[in-house]
């Protein structure tokens, strides 16, 4: 397709640019002391309390507040119902474990390329002291940190997409959302912007991942480099 | 002063870290073909309209907009006022001045040694895109763009300083507030922040410009490259 108007491109970020469960469950191994096994079960039970505790700022059930403070009340829940006691400390410090996610191999120096032509945002419900976080470790330049906190709401909410775009001074056609998951990106598509599937095939584990998009996009690749490519760089 | 609490630098940006009387002139010489002295006699008189409409969105007259609206508002009110004619395309690519201005020469070389220790972010009154272009042009990285848009309102309110430190996850006393203006540093103080003057003494023309801080500061320094000395970068 034609990607002359696209001037800005926006990711979706856990999953996506990071591997989330290699390195929670890396973190929650040595903190805890437990196996790999429960590390990585630990891990998933984790992050399946992460879209309900997002729809209750998404309903207006509680106001905003950011994902650090959810993933902590998640972490209480998931170690209450393991069994596991951990002090404060140890709980502040898992929270952050979310700060300090490793890149994909392809992320970083596709990311380098396509700053040569468009501005560049995360656009995750990450809160901003993650995302700068996870740019610091990861060696990426954003020009923005956009997404939920600047939104002050919770992807998939249409307001959250549409609030980068504005950033930007963008129409909502100019942007280009990339992405892991058919969820984000069909919401995406309906704001109006234009969109790319990533195949994370691991991302929830081995062979745990979406390796193709289950609705329509205006791009599909198979990592970030290729995507780069299909758009000129 | 002892600086081992300071994990975050926030920067005022017009006149601190760029020369926006020079850039401004510059194009209105181009675009209006006026004299260099009828040039700077715009750009202050526009520049003289920005407290003002900044004030209609503090007192909630108006609701949050973008400072690109207010400086097109801005605009027309100068160009009216002196008699010049000018079609919609001039209008808009004059707004953009704005963002296209130049950086003192101390700064980026300053800003590359601050961020090796420090969380970067502007706290200016710009808007995200267009402290976005200014980044691009000077080669300046931040970890995220704060400031007015991502608080709402306009400095000198102190929640515009409160948003910065907590979108970094950092208590008041451990962000710096660097700025050439006495009354951005007298809000910042008494929002909790640690403050640093520089002097700029030719914002404002030769000679027209703050060369000392008019309200007790933590830091005193001639340009930002002894300030990144005094914190010890």
């Amino acid at each position: 397709m034609n990607t002359g108007s696209v001037r800005a491109v926006i990711f979706d970020v856990f999953g996506t640019l990071v591997d989330w469960r290699s390195g929670v469950a890396r973190e929650l191994c040595s903190h805890l002391r437990v196996s790999v096994e429960e590390a990585d079960a630990l891990a998933d039970a984790w992050r399946d309390e992460y879209q309900p505790a997002m729809e209750a700022v998404r309903a207006g059930r509680i106001g905003f507040c950011k994902l650090d403070a959810l993933h902590r009340r998640n972490l209480d829940l998931v170690l209450d119902r393991f069994g596991h006691d951990a002090d404060e400390t140890t709980r502040r410090d898992l929270t952050l474990a979310w700060h300090r996610l490793d890149a994909w191999p392809d992320v970083t120096p596709a990311l380098t390329r396509l700053r040569e032509r468009f501005l560049l945002a995360p656009c995750s419900n990450g809160n901003i002291s993650l995302m700068a976080d996870l740019a610091r470790r990861n060696r990426w330049h954003w020009d923005a940190i956009l997404g939920a906190e600047h939104a002050r709401d919770y992807k998939p909410k249409l307001e959250v997409y549409r609030a980068a775009c504005d950033a930007f001074d963008c129409a909502p056609h100019e942007v280009l959302m990339v992405a892991a998951h058919s969820s984000d990106l069909e919401a995406a598509a309906r704001a109006g912007l234009r969109t790319a599937h990533i195949a994370r095939p691991h991302e929830h584990g081995p062979g745990r991942g979406e390796i193709a998009p289950a609705v329509p996009v205006d791009f599909v690749a198979p990592d970030l480099g290729a995507l780069a490519a299909q758009l000129g760089m």
